[in-house]
């Protein structure tokens, strides 16, 4: 009955593929739904007119991840990794995925004792993880995973370089227009909210500067970035290109002599 | 006699090729020039000016359309695929070409009964769609359907990755903001109108944060936004590269047989 | 001496090659200085202290000019394509390039008989298309011109897309903001001004919605804009790939046997 | 024990890497704390708190510095390139490194003499470069370096492209433009701030086009911006592709004789 239990809940392959499936459906619902109470819980009219709802569905809520967090951990035992029945369990519950799962449902408890903490319960949300192991979108996301996993050195490399362009054209920034603008351009820090937005091309309009100079490093910068922002971009496309020319690499044949190529 | 018409109307090639190039010319200016009157429409000077040259071109265009609307419910049945002449025709009619120019006309009739539903207007815009049909471009359109449709899994996985991103930066930013700026940042729903701008790079300056750790999210959320908006577009590129690879793959030869495969 | 003079101001390799790039690289510094001159014109205090030195450069520019276009049509002869005297001159003066080299010069002489022309003087600047055939970058230039070219019915519609969609989410949005802001979104043609800053990303803050539907729109033309222009980007790049392939597929030679790969 | 001390501040591989490790940890922490107080050193409140210990920080840093350039110098004739004892460790003093290192102290002992200059206090944070040469990214900076390198001319025309496109748009845009808003638009050197913002896409809102024609040449000019800005993702790209192909090169066969090349 654990391994029934097991295949229902953990995997989406092999036996018991539709019970998994539906239970799968029915757990992403329920995310799905805490995310959307979660966002409209803070309108303050749909939170007046349903407070009693919105709280007998995090109460719900709370005892189905309960339920369900318990049984995983029960079941963790049929896993090749966790076979141990103490320690096994043990090292599944301090795995990444498990400890997400506690979070979704500790605050709950701790609210019963303590104030509540609106911050934490935002974990939650994290639980919509559980989404992109559906099979149907799983080919997908290991791509994008083992794609950023294999360009992680130049992606770190590309962000601490831009981080580091931002800190030196802020620092510039700052030392021209902080004579003219003391309010606003007040420190490096403060001149640094203008430089990622610049960068960045989002540009609020709060801050920007008004010498010439100013204007003239600013339009530099938004240069390049862009110029800094294309390289994660030709980093990502070349990684993709390379995992599908590896993944098509190995099905050519030749049609004349029949060997693979 | 109906065989000629289907080739005029629905045919770019083979026999009639003349004669559908120029009906299809006076197509796409009647639906640009219906497209030109709905824009120009709603500017107050230009619509007290014209008003009867709006109201007779509506007219005519209308009837143009019912007419041709009419003709390729008749001539339909000399596709393959509706070849029934009640069926056929039936399952033409709810295809999605002709459901689009059915309701192209279809608010000119209900108009002359209840009010004028403004809105439904747009409508006839979508029949630009007929543009793409000319065999100029349809190789290109054709190309740009086929990568689309090959990345589609990973494209849908982009859009929902940057959709659950947006929910949990606007939820953070939300409980950051809001003590201090309870009326822009009023709820989660209103922050997200902060973050998809933010992450878009958008930045229309009605809303952003002014605490220093919103401000340090927000140039995260900035960042962040970019490479994930990075993803799809090296997904479009690898997509076009391995269409074109394949268009072009007869130069691959065979290592063990030197022969072209 | 035609003939010399024809290599000097035509070709950038061969014999003459030293006086060519001697000439080139005054006619280049002469036509930066011009759009210097056409740029800083227009600060009214630098434009004050400087009239005569901005009115002697003036006439010595167009003298200049005027005295290289003459000299150009003279050896145009040269060219294998303008062989003919009369006729082959005739059709040197109707090329894009020296249409060009002509409106560079017309206005001064124009404006000796009617009023300034501001606006024609910008043609100058347009000559400083020639700083391209300089022979380093005539290599760079002709891969990007190529590329362009191959690629330029998927960059005609890609182009003709966004501009669709554009219409019609500003064609929507106009009716969904207009009731709420009929002065800001007062016709759809003053919508799509804010439709293209949406797309583009720009969004200079002026104009936005404020409903949330309109907000809800916002966000997805945002997206949608994004998504839209990774398309040419990923054709510009497949386009790039594709011409280097071909460039180096045609130097590879197999070290074993020596034939061409 | 000069080869040692050579050892350990100049390679990262080989004898004594342990000891490198520890020292370029050691000099990578420092250089961080010193753009850390650098940044905090600006902000008013922080700086009148802990002013005895940015001034202590200050100098501990540039006598580490000042020592540590010293032994550079001391032995930099290990280096090959600079064997010779007076001659080699001249040529090292004038590279670009050393010559980094040394604007990194000697603003603190001209400062001594001559008031203080803030603005080269920021040569400080340039030694952060010395971060990318520890080993785990020299790879992917080496990379990164390659590529930019080998698209150097496209690169460089790209840029050459934009700043032209930006003067064009930016000269009719100011004729456009200066009459209705004369104060905005007061120059072309003023427009052209406009120019990079909106061909960036940033978009302050400081300065925007308020005209019908000036409103349609913003749209088209934020449109190519987004093109042009294309070019050089796409070089890039095609950059990096060529590169990791190179290097994974050897799958290659000859097509005649079937052996790999």
């Amino acid at each position: 009955m654990r391994l029934t239990m097991y295949r229902v809940l953990e995997t989406s392959t092999g036996k018991k593929r539709g019970m998994s499936l539906v239970f799968n459906v029915v757990l992403v619902t329920i995310i799905t739904l805490n995310a959307v109470a979660i966002v409209l819980h803070t309108v303050e009219s749909i939170n007046r007119k349903h407070a009693v709802l919105f709280r007998d569905f995090e109460f719900f809520s709370v005892m189905f991840f309960t339920v369900e967090y318990l049984l995983r951990v029960w079941v963790s035992v049929e896993n090749e990794k966790y076979r141990n029945p103490v320690w096994g369990r043990l090292r599944y519950m301090v795995s990444m995925s498990a400890i997400i799962d506690l979070l979704a449902i500790f605050p709950f408890y701790f609210s019963l004792f303590a104030t509540d903490l609106a911050i934490v319960r935002i974990l939650r949300i994290f639980r919509i993880f559980r989404l992109f192991r559906i099979s149907r979108y799983s080919h997908a996301v290991r791509l994008i995973q083992r794609v950023v996993a294999d360009r992680k050195e130049e992606l770190v490399l590309s962000v601490m370089f831009i981080l580091f362009m931002l800190i030196i054209v802020s620092s510039i920034m700052y030392y021209v227009e902080h004579p003219v603008q003391p309010r606003t351009f007040s420190s490096i820090p403060a001149t640094m909210w203008w430089g990622v937005n610049a960068m960045a091309t989002v540009g609020y309009g709060d801050i920007h500067p008004i010498t010439p100079l100013g204007k003239l490093l600013a339009g530099i910068a938004a240069m390049m970035g862009i110029m800094l922002f294309a390289l994660p971009t030709g980093i990502l496309t070349s990684g993709f290109l390379e995992h599908l020319r590896l993944q098509k690499g190995a099905r050519n044949y030749c049609p004349h002599c029949g060997k693979e190529i």
